[in-house]
């Protein structure tokens, strides 16, 4: 297949700036990005109110979030939902403070940029741990975590990223969690961008630990996170965090006693989380948004190809939330200008992440569907296309 | 002056709940708190929005806002601004530990629970501290942090809160950074409730950081804080932070490397912002805005004094910002009732903080001028009037 790339495209981009392009209901270009990401007219909409977040209205409204949060997990029985203002990295943070004990040490399992920032946070709160890095293209292996828990008893916790959003890849967690959990160590996830879309049930995957943001897969706007904690795990935390604001145990226990955030929540941001969980249930649920995504990815994956653009990772690797591409090694294709009329003409993608190859990335998340990626992918041709040999 | 209470409000509430009440543009009740408040309708629609955060527009944003917030402290050439997700508290704990080296000590300043704040975050995170305490209802004292400056030359910085919301009082700010200045101390400052109403020149006072949030008296929604550091002093603070999300001289380096935040922003809250600043402008600056909400102050108190209300704090040592009341000693006054009648009719107040007193507090800040200030007092006379003896 010949890839539809030979003349310098920036010389045209002027030509498109000013064509109809497809926006979203807000007027806005699409965001085929991993996050933030286009989320509902309604969601947004549910922003347009002030609210007191020490008055009982407010107070039931984050109770209903917690629940739902919960629910997703099949975790009601055994686990507790604790929320943390700020970004993903905030509560990643603030679970590896509060859940590793000072004399703790944790096995980090890195094959992305997420694995590396769980060894950055190690290494300033600072907690001991053993990296085992895998490269950005190949999950992590079962058989090695299982060795190097055989082998060094030394080794509390177990760290993990469920879908490495620098590539999309998917790494076993099923599998993981169980040797974990026949080891007799606690299993700590990064579910950033797996939470709401793909299966995370605590009766079947066991963990001490998972956290994930209102972005992300649950369509909320960014600005919150939350760690889902086994309650007997979280019970003996106390004193573990050394931060007041990434504190979950003390999070928890003022919640736990008055249904209250310790320090000013952002309230809109989670008026549009509330409203998000809402349209979650109303697609139907965990899996059904998967569906959808996973419909988008195939879809997306099938016409790059088409277009002669190379995935970076084979089709049983990869998540339905974030496509790789390889950088097309033709001269005249120029990325900056490439991302500048797919922006003017309305879709938003995203620059790689990879230490070693040159990529970009398209995500499959947010509130689309196939209408948009078959419109994402007609700009892409209608692009390549305008600049015959 | 007799008090208007004498029968038990608890009794009448539900005559009220379904009566007209006075609501703000989005359909809220108004929010008389320190925060979350009334924003303007504008302010919100600008969160109708989705930005990508990578995206070149939404990066020139965020320069509109940090070189707004600098031109608020005329810092462009002596400081930098750098923002931060999450509460107040978050950017308080990462200045203090940002800007504090691990050997440092810091003098607290103490009249409420603010500065009380700063204390828990200097215990865990840690930081040595030499606490200076004064009652609640007392401005710190110059005079005091002159002599423990002159005697412990171990004292490295000073941190203080400049309008602590717990009472609502003003502590002396312009003085206390002249001692520091001549003592050749840093000065930290927690500005959350005064930035933006209060007057704050880097060039008359001193300071080596001050921190405050988009939400308070900037009018914006809550979700994120920023700091605004003497350039000289943050360049210094490489690795002092103990933490990778709370690290304002990493967070800064990236900003100033890229433009772009370190972990995923929140994109709508600072949409917000950006407009929040806008309309500052719009009336007139901090000068105009302190004005505003100091006639909304002044009528607020003198209305609530002719009602038989009366303030904890002597009207020179009150901030414009927040007032606090002694809770009425009638045995049928029923804050919960008061407070629900209240609500119900378009009004929501805030309970006390105080350790000693019983107390609640009625703020003066966000989009609220003389109209509503005495639409307010109109509905508590009326709540009070409606159980005649």
């Amino acid at each position: 297949m010949r890839l539809l790339l030979s003349i310098p495209l920036v010389a045209f981009s002027f030509l498109f700036s000013k064509e109809t392009s497809a926006l979203s209901p807000s007027g806005d270009p699409w965001l085929l990005t991993p996050g933030p990401l286009t989320t509902s007219l309604t969601v947004k909409e549910a922003m347009l109110h002030d609210y007191g977040s020490r008055d009982p209205t407010f107070i039931k409204l984050n109770q209903e979030i917690l629940e739902d949060l919960l629910d997703i997990v099949s975790g009601k029985e055994t686990h507790v939902a604790v929320p943390l203002q700020g970004s993903g990295t905030f509560v990643v943070e603030a679970m590896l403070r509060t859940l590793i004990p000072r004399d703790g040490k944790v096995l980090l399992l890195v094959n992305g940029v997420y694995g590396k920032r769980m060894k950055d946070i190690c290494s300033v709160i600072p907690r001991a741990f053993t990296m085992l890095e895998f490269p950005e293209n190949q999950p992590v292996s079962v058989e090695a975590v299982q060795d190097i828990l055989s082998k060094d008893s030394s080794l509390t916790h177990v760290a993990v990223v469920y879908c490495e959003t620098t590539t999309g890849i998917l790494n076993p967690l099923a599998p993981i969690a169980k040797v974990v959990a026949q080891a007799g160590r606690k299993l700590l996830i990064d579910a950033m961008s797996a939470f709401g879309a793909l299966p995370l049930d605590s009766q079947e995957i066991p963990f001490d630990a998972v956290c994930a943001s209102s972005n992300k897969c649950l369509q909320g706007v960014p600005g919150v996170g939350f760690c889902i904690a086994r309650r007997n795990s979280l019970e003996e935390t106390k004193g573990n965090a050394g931060s007041l604001s990434l504190d979950l145990f003390a999070q928890w226990k003022e919640m736990e006693r008055s249904g209250q955030w310790r320090f000013t929540p952002p309230t809109h941001v989670l008026l549009a989380f509330h409203q998000a969980l809402k349209e979650l249930k109303q697609e139907g649920g965990v899996m059904a948004r998967g569906r959808r995504y996973t419909e988008n990815c195939q879809r997306l994956r099938a016409g790059m190809l088409s277009l002669g653009f190379q995935p970076l990772l084979p089709e049983e690797l990869q998540a339905p939330i974030i496509l790789t591409f390889l950088m097309p090694k033709d001269p005249h294709f120029n990325f900056p200008s490439f991302y500048q009329q797919l922006k003017s003409k309305g879709f938003i993608i995203y620059p790689g992440k990879l230490t070693h190859v040159d990529t970009f990335r398209i995500g499959c998340i947010g509130d689309i569907g196939p209408k948009e990626v078959e419109e994402a992918l007609d700009t892409i041709r209608t692009i390549l296309k305008a600049n015959p040999e």
